[in-house]
């Protein structure tokens, strides 16, 4: 098979084709994936709107959590084999020289590729990988509800630990949507008391379906000042999984003192950052960008364990345009998840 | 004696007036300390201008950076005696009681009092102090260098810790003024390389001079970028002390990828921040207010040691009000000190 | 009432005696307490059999596991009242103002008074307990359940904390005994996987059934060489509770690279520590003493949330010396707990 | 040239053979060091002795502290070319695949090589090297002085980042020898406060020199007494450079509660660990071992900065024997450095 189906953007803010391209061959270090199901995330949404200072080169296949069975194998590669089942992550590849890669902090090498935006991607039948930065799925996996963990999962994984907090002690997630309703079972999982905030009540409703021990809805007055109430005067970590200027501000005035404010969505702009709170509170406000080869492979054993589970909406991945439509107007639930 | 001179604010934004009042008398617990040096602080502007949320109650003796001898002592107070040289710093005292002071962090303390704010200060010849949360200082002290360590030196001491730099690493000082000028020697006893940002060529001078090992114009268009290259990609710390839109846009660009900003200022206002680069370099934005105890106890042990020496210009508590207007011009160098 | 009975202790290695002494008058800032319920401890062994360096003075109630109400109030108590329910732990008071106390170390003050040693304990029907340093309960609470917390329970939550390891880690906890079998709901409710090691298969049986994913028999050869395997090299940390030559000998067996032994328990005499090993495993060994008060309230907030039960087998006070047999001779299930 | 001298073991406990041996010829991803200067560490006796658990290979060339020019480049090797200044260090090579060399830990990965033990070393005139793994050393450097950096330095600079002081504690230095002298430099550079012991005055007197701000002779009854008192309670950290059990029981008798000792040394044996002070002090005890590419990148620049200078004896390659001969007896001051 030399030809395969692929979502490309040729354009920047204009649909996606479906055309039939070239099945890529796999260099030295690299893998060839057959991908079974590849999630959608908002990052391809900026990728295809071209809304980053560093735009991606076009024409360009999107896709950042694909997963699915290894089809070829590059020269040099020892540990991995056809059949394996693996999942390619935003993090493409990185240098593995510099001072992040030799640290543990690959995700912030200045060299790292990304998948579906500075190289191809998963929407498609077929994708190359890097051999060293897939991730390792279990045997017989259940794909689409393991494509999700490739991004949102890892992302609002790392996004919890790098809040600091500790089991016992509660995180405010702030919206349930694709990462937030991913992000609710990994803090329950770690351990710690949980509040959801979001303005709807069918997503309040999930986030306690998922274990959320309070959820309160946001955009009435008095949501936040019940949280404070509800958790003796805040969370000690609060992770946005959508970051807008009125869910930053929330999360602010939500946060315990010496709490911490992760942030793992990527808008463009300014947010506005009430100095004299975060200075008399000992906030922290810190960025956290998807997750490491370790923080995916813990990711994917919290799903192993039975312990997190992803809400999937399925569909064809000629349908991408219609998902990219509903996840405009915020309405998919959980994640969409494309099957080539 | 039972009279004494003191600086009284009277009306917000009006300026002090040196009154007689009385010598007040230590309760249970507390100190009287006579007052042989004073520190002059921004805070003490915002406190007499009633910029904040919570404004103090009038009349209002303010000042939090007193050192003199204690003059008198209140019953239930073990280890400090009369003769004795402390300092009064902005945590006046705290409960004692809550997470925050059981777990090291009294700065964060809701039931705080502040010198100078929530109660009478050191702009006098005598002030009361509680007694577990003085500074202790060195017999036969200079009052006069020590006094700004009680609050500028402590803040910016804690504020270095804050940004979690290790001995080797790069920090930048943002502001070598009267916080700045004394973060340059604790950051370079810290064992930390130096990089100070200021406007004005005599600071910069001033900073080189206390063992900066690098100083820009960050007035100047190519300052930051000048600071990225020397430091191969920016500092792993930044310590703004003053804290201003542009200054934090630059303290923005000045920080390696995971690096930390600490802000120990508390302007009244919101502050641009970036997400974008926030999230992709993983930086964070800590807020650091004061330090406790232990903290002063720390920094005064690095003036102990000869590592620091605040620059002081002496005045009598009477010109308290030219001090004021100077501060307000930008026109002190290093730290202003009233001597009652 | 002005006599109570009481567990005493006259001589090291002799029976207590019951005996009808004065109910102590509470003094400023203390409390008397009605006990409920008093856990009994091998540190209460170790007490009266004078086994470590400093001895108690003698005549001495044994007991720092003691839970009942508030009695009578001393004066200067502003937030405890008669009724109350409290409990009354090892750390009876500390000086508050020590470089320990000051930053969240209590447990290390060298001014501490211990329960049940330096000053009399809970093995009576009234005690004086300090009131900053007492634990809050619940309403309404099951004061045989909650006693071993006290110590036994914040004993082991505090060393899970210190063997810094992660949720989704594994820890091993060594020893399902008293100590133990907390250890391993604690370990589970902050997302660990949890490896258990006893000698005894209702131990061991006990452990499975309290939540712990895999339990070994340490006693056969190849105990630690499946849990090895089973964790893919060994466990982030682990709990030694009950420190033994040989259980400290298997505890470095048992530890990954990197990972962290907690020892918590208080025998007297040197362990062989293989520095060969420990080094080029880089393996960290850390005692851990107790828990602070903000330790032992998140200890019990575990235990209002249903997450971690104790199994106690309960005993009139007079049973004190029974009990005292049954527990050098290993045949205490769970905790004993005494009703006085 | 296709000959070179070397110092080769071809049995254990046997003097070292001077040889004309074939010079290797650099693999892909290798290098060929033309060697300026080799320091000679304890670990080399180790490995000619035989005195570890897996013992090397022989005919062996020890030696992995060598640095020199680079005289050859193996396929595959970017950033590295003809006449660079590199160092070859104990992590010869590591897999870059395992948790550890993910995690910034590749110092515990599990199928590391080790130069002069697994593989050939640096006592010849040329050695082999992994490119992604030698240090990089300044231009035109001092190959004498910075040879020793190549392990005594990052071992011990490694060791004082493991003791987790903070700049301004104290740290205690056991040992002024071939690792100590060096460790003094570093503690100081970190901002510590410095307490050496030894048992020789001419180290103690060397220790002063090289900034300690005290040095006690541990073979004296009072030593560690003096020591505790003047340093207020004992260090924070503690780096054992020579682990012998009199050493390891005074380190744990310098221990500020709170405090870490770090164990820098790979003797074999048992050490008697006093549980009971462990326990109750809340001691770390902690194996250190070498230290990665960043850790010796570091380690570097304290060096280049002029903070770091190393003691040495220059000695012909051919003097190998009568170098360990010396080692053996302590009779080296400093470090030893062979020149091929």
């Amino acid at each position: 098979m030399t030809k395969m189906k692929a979502a490309v953007a040729r354009a920047f803010k204009a649909p996606l084709l479906i055309e039939e391209v070239d099945v890529p061959a796999p260099g030295p270090g690299e893998l060839l994936v057959k991908i079974e199901a590849t999630g959608v995330c908002h990052t391809d949404l900026h990728a295809v709107d071209g809304d980053w200072p560093v735009k991606p080169t076009l024409p360009l296949i999107p896709g950042h959590e694909g997963v699915g069975y290894v089809a070829a194998v590059g020269t040099g590669v020892a540990d991995i084999k056809e059949g394996d089942a693996v999942g390619i992550p935003w993090l493409h590849d990185a240098c593995g020289q510099c001072e992040y890669c030799q640290t543990g902090w690959e995700t912030l090498c200045e060299h790292q590729h990304n998948s579906g935006y500075s190289v191809n991607g998963t929407y498609a039948e077929y994708a190359l990988a890097s051999a060293p930065y897939v991730g390792h799925l279990p045997p017989d996996p259940d794909f689409a509800a393991l494509a999700p963990i490739l991004c949102a999962g890892v992302t609002t994984y790392k996004g919890l630990k790098e809040t600091e907090a500790r089991p016992g002690e509660w995180v405010v997630i702030s919206g349930v949507g694709g990462l937030g309703h991913v992000a609710v079972q990994y803090a329950k999982a770690m351990g710690f008391h949980v509040a959801a905030l979001d303005v709807s009540a069918d997503k309040l409703a999930l986030a306690r379906e998922l274990g959320a021990d309070l959820a309160f809805d946001c955009s009435e007055g008095d949501g936040v000042e019940k949280l404070l109430r509800a958790t003796g005067g805040g969370a000690h970590g609060v992770l946005v999984t959508a970051v807008s200027p009125a869910a930053f501000s929330q999360a602010i005035a939500c946060t315990r003192r010496r709490g911490t404010i992760a942030l793992v969505g990527l808008p463009p702009g300014d947010f506005p950052t009430p100095i004299f709170d975060v200075v008399l509170k000992r906030i922290t406000v810190r960025g956290s960008i998807v997750g490491t080869r370790r923080d995916l492979a813990e990711a994917l054993s919290f799903v192993a364990d039975g312990k997190v589970r992803t809400s999937v909406i399925e569909e064809p991945l000629a349908a991408v345009n219609d998902v990219f439509d509903r996840l405009r107007q915020g309405r998919i639930e959980g994640r969409a998840v494309l099957r080539p």
